[in-house]
């Protein structure tokens, strides 16, 4: 009953077998072998385009490589002040990047919008040597409030990008959840929609962990390789990356565990708002919810053995609900029923 | 029959069992989880003293992020020059440490000596403000040449180091390889010899991709966990790294794969000694041949579906072949068969 | 009559007499020279205390060595959102850094407040792998806005460094003008109240390029000295920055300068007060003055041969105004009587 | 009587002259100003092409800023293993271009030949991600043993690195003693030799601190303004670097200075080689003279008070002697008088 995050699950069993399948004797180390090879070819039918894919197991490794093409140690990059690429990795893009500074924007349910952008990179001095260049956008998509761009808010972002020549990121942790509350294909909301770089998470959603950088402009992507090794990012028995990536992609895995996921969070959703006085701080598009409970029910919530995170601080009442590709619905039936128990306890006690 | 490296070779069936029965639900994520707790535990049983340790994905990842906390963007760092860390990382180490300088010595089988390093280091220009300051020793074991250092050897070398206020790093991707050969306890041939810092291997011996940086001096341990995150090599679901290494760890299989494979490269370095002209380039001590074979054997045996890389380059007769936890006896004897036969018949048209 | 910036100014006479002075045949390169030990005598004379200083020829240099000095590369270093570190250098505290997160901060008249500090600070995640760590703090002294930090608010900022772990660096590319506002002596504004580094300008109060970085914790300094080199600030004729330092600092030059400056700002700045409904943005403590003039009489300034910047974009009518060592009395009274000239036509106008 | 460097030296009356008459009250700050654009005009004069030129205050600086343009963090600089980018300037070129590696290579006399150059290349792994990819070529001119590339030497070079699509660095800290030497036109002996970049000294010639970097590639340029800015070499008052450029490249000041340490050095040369069994270890063409003494020679010149360094070690009798802008014949005459005297009185002891 853990709803701290997607990331504290294990592995989808489909994608664990795939690892014990590809244990199968010597094979070309470093990613010349057919089911790395394979994993590209199946992403460009996915998103019915030519493309290079870079296969790495971290998220963070993901981003601020990908970041690291886009943007000069010069540069200034654009995203929302609570992206994970801001506040979550530890200051890896600056790393990657050799110091490029993130210019962290506000913006409501996590989302940037093309006018904002429009206007401070209007303001960002460019070609004055004196200040950091504007180099490139992130967006995450899914955002970190749970909320899930539409394919004409990127497109018009990456026209914003366009027109001042800046790259334009996709940070896809959650890649999957946002692309089956959409209902639309990968590649509307992606390169067709202006997105240079996808990284294309799979660990949130039932690798044990894999996610794959997806470039749409492979002038871009002569570098990777390059870049991915010199960081310590390519594995030797690649196909250990590639078989995860292989499942999660095979007989529609990855949209199936995110279908499930985003279902669980409705219901939850659902479950929650029907209750008196409580309120959702951003719609519930994908796996996450946040919502506001009494402090008496958070504390009965506790007891009762669901886990979760405060958000924004020890003493909140914001809480961050995160479901998955294994959340089962018996644990959001129960969450909502001790929620709703301890919230009117909590009123009764006020009345 | 593929003796190109120990990294084309699959995972042990007991690492591959472990990552199955890691996969129990929700766990914290991050390393907090009692499985990732458990290896370092072990590896302080192992090592017979306090330590730190972080379990990371690739050598690379492992040794550039351990020189970085030994060396400043203006430190020097000696390594043999045929060190993995100097030629096969792309420069990482340079990029982990903001440009340090690797300092490439040269060295009989793959091995650095104390005289020759104190040499170097007392010619480095301490202190003067133009010249990149030593800062740390890097040497592996066993070596590029598939050489060992003995206990004494390291001893002294970290001799040097201490002396002179430098770092000693240890790249042990085939550090049980090493091991199994000396016959000598894991602590006296690291922190009893002097060993700061040891990148302790386990891919290239069964593992799927885990590696552990064990930090014997702990004081130096603390910014390890920043620069592991912001290189994007914290895994969110950390247990999937730990549960190799535990099963690496339990019930000695990684002396178990390491004496295999050891006692393979033995078996076919006799096979070879025994040919008629033929030398060895190097002792062999651990899991890696160095041979100058006839061409005509050479293409004998890749006409016969054997891999290996010609060291060096591709018009080059000296060959490296790579034994490891998986070989088969009787890909070796296949092996000596097939060399024998295609020289003894090259011999016969010379004659 | 260019209001422009100090730094459009040219040289005071004695400084470049000291170059002329300096130039005496062959002296020992790279500082091993007596002027340049004698810039650093005199300058613990001048802070009375022990101190390690090391000449660069510009601001930037100055402020990004020293920054590199408190944070590393996954620090965070808090400063005011206008500081010149965070906004006019291009970067450069992030590329000396390896990639530290500058955190722009808000604050009244340019300044940030001890207690806003120690709530961001402890809300910054200290010890959380996924974030940036609190390294240091930056103030500007005087700050971007003209105004002057008091010891005890310079105190106050320290004492909330000194209980996080935190260094505080000094932006004194104005010091002087600073200093003799106050009325305090060098020190009681510097190390007595906590500050550890101090950038020490003299480029924009009369020297042609000359900065000195001061630091206090003589242990933060033994790395100072390769960072220079390294970065290629360490001048080979060093003489002829510590010239110009030497002459600086000798009879109190740079304090007359500093006081000349002030004192034309003063006499601008009740000038403009004097207008009907004229305001100033900010307190003016130093050489800078922030006024808003009508669009007309900007206008009529232009016309009449007057140079400086509108503040924050060329459609603003925030002009920043700055005076110098050089600033002719003349000018000034000239800047005085063409602003009221056109504003009172315009009025008329509007009349 | 110091020959220890070209920078101990003072700066030339000329120059020195130049910043005072550059001292004109308020001017453009950061390189927007006539002097400045001014020195560009001359360099396109002297060059005879179009080009893009950029001031900075040290040779590290130049060097570093122009390597960092060449290669990428993951790039391979080729250079001669006593080259000042490899040893002398601790690190700063692996700290500009973000960890890229230095190659060292062995050469006769200070020079890389292109025939080295084309082996060293193509053995270097093109394309193989774990190998530092071949960048960039750095070639000093004159060379750190005091000798001339030849045009068509320089030629091979860069039709080497054409070939292979490195760029060619010349580093000309001592250009102009090279280019009185070889009697060319600084065209022929840089762009139309295949030198991208050039660091184009003055210091060591008669400059207090200036270097100018230039860039024959316009396109390579671009991102030039940005680097120097962000790594705190942009000076604010420009005009005084500029200045002393300017004054360098009038009336041929730079050539003559460069005649008469040339001359200097030929003399000293002449009169050392005539001692009896006394060798120069390297051919005298430009301003430094390297020259094995007996012991006896060198106490006694010390003695005499003459400076100078004993080249590789303190206890080496390899002198390196250099001549500049302002040696005295006087002091010439005198050493070689000083050294054959004492050098005759040791022969008179040991005979």
């Amino acid at each position: 009953m853990n709803f701290c995050s997607d990331n504290v699950t294990g592995a989808a069993p489909e994608i664990l077998a795939a690892l014990a399948a590809a244990n199968t004797g010597a094979l070309t180390s470093y990613g010349a072998d057919e089911l790395t090879l394979g994993v590209e070819t199946k992403l460009k039918e996915i998103f019915e385009t030519d493309l290079a894919a870079f296969p790495v197991a971290t998220g963070t490794a993901a981003n601020a490589l990908s970041l690291s093409l886009l943007a000069p140690s010069w540069g200034a990059i654009y995203c929302h002040q609570d992206a994970h690429v801001a506040v979550d990795e530890c200051g890896a893009p600056e790393f990657y990047t050799g110091g490029a500074k993130l210019v962290d924007l506000p913006g409501e349910h996590g989302k940037l919008t093309a006018a904002q952008l429009a206007d401070v990179v209007a303001r960002s001095g460019k070609g004055v040597v004196h200040q950091a260049q504007a180099a490139a956008i992130s967006i995450s998509q899914t955002t970190e409030s749970g909320t899930v761009y539409r394919a004409e808010e990127v497109g018009a972002i990456s026209d914003v990008a366009r027109r001042n020549g800046l790259g334009l990121h996709m940070d896809g942790a959650r890649f999957a959840n946002a692309l089956v509350f959409l209902g639309v294909s990968p590649a509307e909301i992606t390169w067709r929609a202006g997105v240079d770089i996808l990284s294309f998470g799979a660990t949130k959603n039932g690798a044990l962990a894999a996610e794959v950088v997806v470039i749409f402009d492979k002038m871009r992507a002569e570098e990777f390789a390059f870049r991915r090794k010199r960081a310590g990012h390519l594995f030797s028995k690649m196909r250990f990356l590639s078989a995860q990536l292989d499942a999660y992609l095979t007989g529609g895995l990855w949209l199936k565990n995110a279908r499930h996921a985003n279902a669980m969070a409705k219901r939850l959703a659902e479950g929650l708002r029907a209750m008196p006085g409580i309120k959702l701080a951003h719609p519930v598009e994908a796996n996450e919810i946040f919502v506001d409970l009494p402090e008496t029910a958070i504390r009965g919530l506790i007891a009762d053995g669901f886990q979760f995170y405060r958000w924004l601080g020890d003493d909140k009442t914001l809480l961050r609900l995160v479901t998955a590709h294994d959340t089962k619905e018996a644990d959001v039936t129960a969450f909502i029923a001790s929620a709703k128990r301890h919230a009117a306890q909590a009123n009764e006690r006020v009345a």
